[in-house]
């Protein structure tokens, strides 16, 4: 049986596996699981994935969680086209970015993007006051970061691209929320004030098997 | 010039370095920062580490901060012996247990480890209280990831081992403080209730180089 990928529409980091495998070219099964059925968290997953998070994976008896785990996984599997560097100081920088989206990038946009996508906009309104300057400090880093570059880590997408953009498309989909506008976030369009960062989710968007990647149920508004 | 390290005394992710360093049998120069001299925040060491953050390192004119992304740059300039495992399901399951103590068990520990190593376990009765039963319900799951095996991902020691002893060992120490045995955590000694996980503890302080990688400032007291 092909790998199986069991994921939920608009988890991030269920979006990270689903982009590195069209990339590498690996068929696989999908398994879109219903978050509110809680088809996540059958005895079969929690096997694999104890705290109960997608995404998971399944490559015969070989059950993996955790996006970063299985993006390495399939780099080991499927080294071509790699997306962890050919060099050592490819390899670093791609794990810095990672690792600096894990530990700084995320926990900033994660303070805002969840009010505004479940319209609680009003009631966090001073929290969400105080994170925007943040939040435009950390797309101001990821610009630096991509400098002259096509992609965060030179001019071949990497990991470092896959496991970012998933909250940057997540973040762009907030701020077009009713009530975001009440903010004076100046995020849309993200080309305004970005306009490399915007050259650059384009580019990820532009990849072949993009579109089978995108959360289904954004599509939907 | 050999590989520079800046690194500070208690840094839980400079001591991961230090550790592989030591495994890897890397020579190295040591920069031990002084961090209340605010060493780690020179213009030259920013330069590499924007945030101000250690471990970083510098190896001829490359720079580069985050502990993971130093560890990943180590495996690929000096492969023996591996510390990212030798097949794709190891590699795998070593970054799952490395960013399940990233997400997880490392945000869990570090709720009670601060109060207590400063004193503060008064003002934070309630807090360190409510996150004790959490922080044994970590220290049982790395119990089940061990096993019958001797390290976290098998027989061999990995980078997931190096990326959670470290705040398992200030755990250790925060609750040796004075006032820690005023609360009911049944963690001194870790033995006690964890018999398999301060034998892995043991196994790891056995490592030849490993005294050279001890925080100096935690001989004091």
């Amino acid at each position: 049986m092909a790998l199986e990928v069991f994921w939920g529409s608009g988890s991030g980091p269920a979006w990270r596996v689903l982009l590195a495998l069209a990339i590498k070219g690996v068929p696989y099964e999908s398994r879109l699981l219903s978050f509110s059925k809680a088809e996540h968290k059958t005895p079969e997953l929690l096997a694999i994935s104890q705290r109960g998070k997608v995404p998971i994976i399944r490559d015969g008896d070989f059950g993996l969680s955790e996006s970063l785990a299985i993006l390495t996984y399939l780099e080991r599997k499927h080294p071509t086209p790699p997306l962890f560097g050919t060099t050592p100081e490819d390899a670093g920088h791609i794990l810095r970015v990672i690792m600096d989206h894990q530990c700084y990038g995320s926990p900033t946009i994660l303070a805002i993007t969840p009010a505004l996508l479940t319209g609680k906009h009003e009631e966090q309104r001073e929290k969400i006051t105080e994170a925007l300057p943040l939040v435009r400090d950390e797309l101001a880093r990821l610009t630096k970061q991509l400098g002259d570059h096509a992609f965060l880590v030179g001019d071949a997408i990497s990991a470092a691209d896959i496991f970012v953009f998933p909250l940057i498309k997540t973040l762009e989909r907030a701020v077009a929320k009713p009530g975001a506008d009440t903010f004076d976030h100046g995020l849309r369009p993200l080309g305004g004030a970005y306009p490399a960062l915007a050259a650059w989710v384009a580019r990820i968007e532009a990849l072949p098997g993009y579109e089978a990647t995108f959360p289904p149920h954004w599509r939907e508004g």
